[in-house]
């Protein structure tokens, strides 16, 4: 299909396209999202990589007496645009989060005297961190620059997937260092390091690993570390010279150039004369293994010291991955935008296996990928709804792959439960649903997941009867669960009820009648928390009796974790119909959501609602947070689409900025930026596990997605604006569209997608 | 050789022996050495098997800050035979240190009220532990026995190399448990549980490890555990809550028949109902690697329920490896002794690689192990003396093994040094000297081992020279160690000097002249703290001064480890002609022994002396310590080698006995044992490295050694009695021995070593 003809065509339609396809990276702005609460973060890395290797500003000082110093969510990666200092380099960052656990392996460049003390950002002079300005600092996809201000040091940052490169450009000095704090963490408290290890085999190659408890209660990041030039001296502080046995090792100096360090709490600075101006290097390979696989990865994917050539390699993958979708659109500002969420949605999961194929498995145990690569960092109650898929469409091997990361998280899975939020080798538990299950059933039924589908439907059914998980046994047993045993029994019972829905649609496919009936049955429990009385979703107990006490518009305490029942109350994209009849028809329904995007809420709502600013919000719909992310596209059942399309375009432009604080919530590891991706292009995948995504608005003047099966799908917009939001007519090949639904294996198909636009709401 | 004449001789010369040819375990006592400072162990184990399972009855605890609460050194095996009571049994224990590490996972089982924690010796009944009684108590190679009082259990333990078998017979109850404490360990103290992992893959299996910082500075345990009966319930407690960050795994019940721990601090019940003498079977295979290695060992080694098979594989492992000395002698009290010896001086070093050849290598990697078995826990400055040498003679082939591992530690080893105190995976750096250099060099130089000889004597060298340990960067520049940067710094010299002599005579072999000239003038380096004035070595600063307050009678502070200089100055096992010179002639020798054997001292003097009891003392003689072990050899050189004669015979009488306090110091991982089996033959090897052993005062009736080679050594001692402890005529195949010197390499050609005894001594 990729003939010269629609080759041509595509010339004749998108003529301000291909200047965008020769240099997509320059739209990519990893400072959006920075600043508040986007939790972005800057530095360097490639697509999916193991390695981000990004500037951390401070850390959440967590206390484990469950009390929170600061801002508890305020440095989930690590970096705040706002913050004066950069406290170091550290080598891993989720994007986009709402809790942290990561900043592993902290370099910093400093002169003169040895600090191995961050300070704090009131006094850096009395740490190692430094102050630094934004005009000093260049942000790219897979490189990063910024200039210390206090040593006046360049710190450039570039990656390939397992190994993060650091030059450093220091000024004269017989007292350079390289700080390697093994201390340092996001969300850090005294007691996370578990362990470290060091040893320096020569002078300039150190390896080791740090072994923490957090958010991943087991984990352990292996690292090689080579600097371009021999260091001269090298010196260690154990932080916790009394939690450690230190027995005959005191016969030993093991400040000074020891070569043989282990201990909690680890220090170290590599020393070096540099000329003016003079560039030191390092490479720092990661592992889930072992050190000798970081040092096998660092000899596979980052053998020499050529920079640029690393930057260079990064950024053709970032190209290719952004060539996937080449859009044309209303304005530079809306390319930022929509390329930023690209590369937002391009960050994670992480590639979680060294070059040799082995991981480090839930279980603990070393094992090796066998046709699949791992992932890790499945933030899945977020990205179940668009980010996966978004996979599906841009990237199916891809999400085969995480698929195949699942399956085998379920094999080594004591608890026999796919991943809930799972990070190296660890299931956090984070939030609710088994939303695994969506991501599974949506790739198998989709084509892309050509594993085995009874085991896959296996592993679902076992994760959806895992009766000691969250309610699960008394939403079994009652068909919800009941409020007594739950602080978020609704939208458990709601979401399970999705979930439940995806099980029955791939043991309908499959031909297992039993389950496809348990499981369709309890796809429409979220029956059994709706409240006629008040027409909405409340919490019930074991006898029946919805709790009396109940505030409709208050988030918390509510049965609801992240969102009230005025948004949680729409959450049943598998059955909407049956929702919207519940809920007394299209005109019920619609009148609903106008209110729910028109209301005025005094701010108390807002006060406590997490992971989002008062900007994440229009009335009393919640954008940056997930639960509502299907909901503007309700009106599409109502009399009113064009509700739906006035709503789409005016999230768009309501949440979505370029600039620092240009996300109104959490990313959400590229959940709300592949939210604003499918909205862009038109389209939205409201019940993942569903064939259909649901039309809205398109933000693009036109589009072409390059599918990985070599078809090609065309998107022209005619008379787009600013000002036509609505959609006047939309047709695929030529064909009107029915139902204003588009079926992904129609998409698969490849051809050309029209829409004209209007400024008229199709009333 | 092994013809059916030579048989025919042995029959007719050692009438009584066949009958302890069939049943040589019989002579075991693992009770032996149990009672005050013999720090063995009496719990069930295979020879040099990675398994120790044995009764623990207290442990040491030890604080961090330095002090110690109770005795030191009790508890290093564990188990202490005048306690009253049995806190549980656990895999591993050293046998015969003065220092501990060990203890890992230990098991008791209970009935009635679920209790976490041991109690005391006092008060067991606040606790898990129980009193038992000597009476219902059984120890034999690889059989332990017990019957736990407090509820009336019997307690049997059995092994294969990595794999604890347990059998526990319970009276009738329905809360019978097997309590799980994997918060136990010896020498333990509140951090020292780095990090515990446990993983209940069914109703009968559990997989683990516990990670910890000690002895040994970075030690893993990984475990597999199987019970013959599926528990009906079971419970965790995680001792250290406050620690551990919990995050979402609060919405587990983590205490009940939850599958999925870890913590630093983790105990378990595993709960049964049991009728009235039922069986409970429990097997427990350890792995240095991982989990799934430890259940691949427990299925390769102990894949049934037959308790009473492995207990005959285990004991006819025994037979066959006390079979390669059979004795006859004075009475059965030496038989026992003989025998005992032989069983301690087979414990240690221990099996370290799981069945598939993987193990953890010093550099915190899995290696695998090419060609040879791998061991681990070298208390090398022991084990030189005669416990490797005694290995060269009736274990060539694990002693070969045993340098291949000590090579494999140097490969891994970034400070580059072969080991000094080694277990699990550390080097630990008791106690002084570079003494694996002896036990490499003398394998090499006895043909035991056949790897390449020059990366030996580069590593021999290369640890040699190691500046920064223990003086060497002083003992190099000046001779020998300085006083002010040493604590011992006269017997680092001089076992420096020792060990210098054994690298010179390699380099001579391989024709490295260099090496050889440099080392052989380092091996003089005793000559450096000899104080002519007083006839003692003595501490020496940096500018040549001997040290002015000096007290020659006391042990601490002198400049000396375990030994004062009365004992030290004899210590240049390799030049003792030499030596003799220095000190003055052939006379003057003889008069120092003579003072040394029977001055007698103030007990203060002793007061501190570790590892040893009074008893392990002969006048200023301390047999209870290592550095003496050649002394009474030394009259061999004098006019009077009867004196040698009548020593030795009376440091057998005094220091060996069958009883709990048989032994009166620490058995030192086999050494106190190794000592006695070569002196009770007749011969010792005063300086290894040198092929030659001096002739003492057999205490054997008669012996046969099946060497390895197929070639067996006969001793036949003429007029043996209790009285007749002098030699009238020692000879060789029928020719007197010259020099009172026997050589190894005529030993290993096979024959018959024939003595005549008197009473008279031989002036």
């Amino acid at each position: 299909m990729k003939s010269k003809q629609l080759l041509y065509l595509g010339l004749f339609l998108f003529p301000n396209l291909l200047q965008a396809q020769s240099n997509l990276i320059q739209y990519v702005k990893p400072l959006i999202g920075t600043a508040r609460m986007g939790h972005t973060f800057p530095g360097a890395t490639v697509p999916f990589g193991a390695v981000q290797l990004s500037p951390d500003t401070d850390t959440i000082p967590y206390a484990m007496n469950g009390k929170y110093n600061g801002d508890v969510y305020k440095y989930c990666a690590g970096y705040q645009y706002d913050d004066p200092t950069i406290v170091g380099f550290s080598h891993t960052h989720f994007s986009g989060t709402g809790h942290s656990d990561l900043g592993d392996i902290l370099v910093m460049p400093t002169q003169g005297k040895v600090q191995l003390n961050p300070g704090t950002a009131d006094r850096p002079q009395d740490g190692y961190r430094s102050p630094y300005s934004h005009s000093n600092e260049v942000a790219e996809a897979n490189y990063y620059k910024v200039l210390l201000d206090k040593h006046q040091i360049k710190a450039e940052m570039t990656t390939t997937s397992r190994v993060g490169i650091h030059r450093y450009t220091f000024p004269k000095s017989d007292a350079s260092h390289l700080i390697l704090d093994l201390t340092a963490g996001i969300y850090n408290y005294e007691a996370k390091n578990v362990w470290t290890v060091v040893r320096v085999l020569n002078d300039s190659t150190i390896v080791g690993y740090r072994q923490t408890n957090g958010w991943a209660r087991t984990r352990t990041v292996y690292f090689a570390i080579k600097t371009s030039k021999a260091f001269k001296n090298y010196g260690a502080k154990y932080e916790d010279a009394k939690q450690v046995y230190a027995g005959f090792w005191r016969k030993f100096d093991q400040k000074n150039n020891f070569p043989d360090l282990a201990a909690h709490q680890i220090k170290m600075n590599l020393d070096f004369d540099t000329k003016d101006g003079e560039e030191v290097l390092m490479k720092v390979a990661l592992s889930p293994v072992s050190m000798k696989n970081a040092l096998a990865n660092m000899e596979h994917e980052a053998p020499d010291w050529n920079f640029e050539n690393y930057v260079k390699a990064g950024q053709k993958s970032w190209e290719q991955e952004l060539n996937k979708v080449q859009v044309d659109m209303l304005n530079k500002e809306d390319l930022i935008n929509f390329y930023t969420a690209m590369y937002h949605a391009s960050l994670m999961p992480t590639v979680y296996m060294d070059v040799n194929g082995e991981y480090k498995g839930l279980d603990q145990e070393v094992h090796q990928a066998k046709g699949f690569t791992n992932y890790t960092s499945f933030s899945l109650w977020d990205t179940f709804r668009a980010f996966h898929p978004l996979m599906n469409l841009i990237n199916p091997t891809r999400n085969a792959d995480m698929v195949s990361s699942m399956m085998a998280h379920y094999d080594q899975s004591v608890l026999k439960m796919l991943p809930i939020w799972s990070h190296y080798a660890n299931d956090n538990w984070c939030m609710s649903g088994y939303h695994s299950v969506s991501v599974v059933v949506d790739a198998i039924l989709k084509g892309v997941y050509k594993g085995d589908a009874e085991a896959a439907l296996a592993a679902c059914v076992q994760t959806a009867n895992a009766r000691k998980y969250e309610g699960i046994g008394s939403y079994i047993d009652l068909g919800y669960v009941q409020d007594e045993i739950s602080g978020t029994s609704v939208s458990n019972t709601l979401e399970y009820a999705y979930d439940d829905w995806c099980i029955a649609q791939l043991a309908k496919k499959l031909g297992k009648d039993d389950i496809y009936k348990d499981f369709i049955k309890r796809a429409s429990n979220w029956k059994n928390v709706y409240d006629h009385s008040i027409g909405f979703m409340r919490p019930k107990d074991a006898k029946g009796i919805f709790r009396s006490k109940f505030d409709a518009l208050e988030t918390h305490g509510q049965g609801f974790i992240e969102g009230n029942t005025w948004n949680y109350s729409l959450y049943v994209p598998h059955q909407p119909v049956a929702m919207m009849e519940m809920m007394g028809g299209p005109k019920k329904l619609e009148n609903y959501l106008d209110s729910l995007f028109t209301m005025e809420l005094p701010d108390k709502y807002f006060e406590h609602t997490e992971d989002i600013t008062r900007d994440g919000i229009i009335g009393n719909y919640v954008h940056g947070n997930e639960p509502s992310h299907h909901v503007a596209y309700l009106y599409n059942q109502t009399a009113s689409p064009w509700k739906t399309q006035a709503r789409v375009r005016q999230i768009i432009r309501n949440q979505y900025h370029n600039g620092h604080a240009g996300l109104g919530g959490n990313d959400d590891c590229g959940q709300m930026s592949a939210w604003y991706l499918f909205t862009a292009l038109g389209f939205y995948p409201v019940a993942p596990g569903d064939d259909a995504y649901w039309i809205g608005s398109p933000l693009v003047k036109s589009a072409k997605i390059n599918l990985e099966n070599g078809k090609t799908i065309t998107i022209d917009v005619k008379n787009q604006s600013e000002k036509n939001v609505y959609v006047k007519k939309v047709s695929l090949n030529g064909q009107p569209l029915a139902g204003l639904k588009l079926s992904y294996a129609a998409i698969m198909n490849g051809g050309a997608l029209q829409f004209e636009m209007t400024d008229k709401p199709g009333k």
